[in-house]
């Protein structure tokens, strides 16, 4: 599947936080960059997610802001 | 001003694509690793948005998803 | 891929509204019940969209509302 | 009350999932096309949702991706 | 129609900046206090949008950010 | 920080609603004009809110809809 999101980023699981409806999902993008998601945890457990695996951060353009110093 | 969005990753500006009421801006967040936004002109201008500029993508967690291959 | 994103509702393209930076996408996911996208021309570009292109809606979860009469 | 998103398919309650801040909702839209929401717990009980329910799953259009196979 | 969004906040129209695809709507909800919404210009001439008109600016609970100074 | 949303209301917090992964927080922007976030709970503790702590709503102009009644 390729998706019109412009921005998936290649990386691994470093850590995961079980809620009751969520999960939280922590990857890591390049050495000491990290993006955390919030997924259901059906799709959590659809995608058989568990820390070390290779994933990938899937942000559509319109949901990133910009902010400076 | 510090933000609830859990994801702040720091880079700098790659390119700029304005359109009428929309600026597209792609920020680079490590060697290779970019991230595009889609932002108000009205925004992109109010921050002195140019290329090279040092600027934070920002993320609020529950806008990222998690894809596997 | 396989996306965490809870919605993926199978369908075609029914009409495109181009602009500068974002197009949008309408999608017959049954008969009758179409579902309107707005992304990046860029993004619409990519994926090679045209009308009949056999596409999915692909929506998280966090982003849908439930409204009544 | 009308809304500017521009999807709001009409359907009934097939599933909740409540947790302790938000509830997940599925939602058939046509025969065999479901929508989940992820809504505040909150929001579930001012709607008085239940199973077989009649609802719309409202969805912004910038929310919204394209994916192809 | 009644909808799962936590926030409709009630306010007047108070500047439109229309684009191609999109347009820019800003709506004062108290005095001196401003929503900056962009929606699709269909639906903008949908709703019959213009200054001074009464309208609510809807935001869904997961879409709001807090920030501290 | 200066961030690209357009929309950063100024207010306190009113209540607040802990979950396992995300906390409900209300903030009032004005007087009797309410805004409720869902925001993680790592979020909020980073932040030390708190009943009462001055704080910023904070809302992407893409995440806005207009409702009319």
């Amino acid at each position: 599947m390729e998706i019109s999101a412009r921005n998936a980023l290649k990386g691994s699981v470093k850590a995961m936080v079980p809620g009751v409806v969520n999960t939280e999902v922590t990857v890591e993008v390049a050495p000491g960059v990290e993006i955390t998601a919030v997924i259901t945890k059906a799709s959590a457990e659809k995608l058989g997610l568990m820390e070390g695996k290779a994933v990938y951060a899937v942000i559509k353009s319109s949901d990133v802001m910009i902010a400076t110093d």
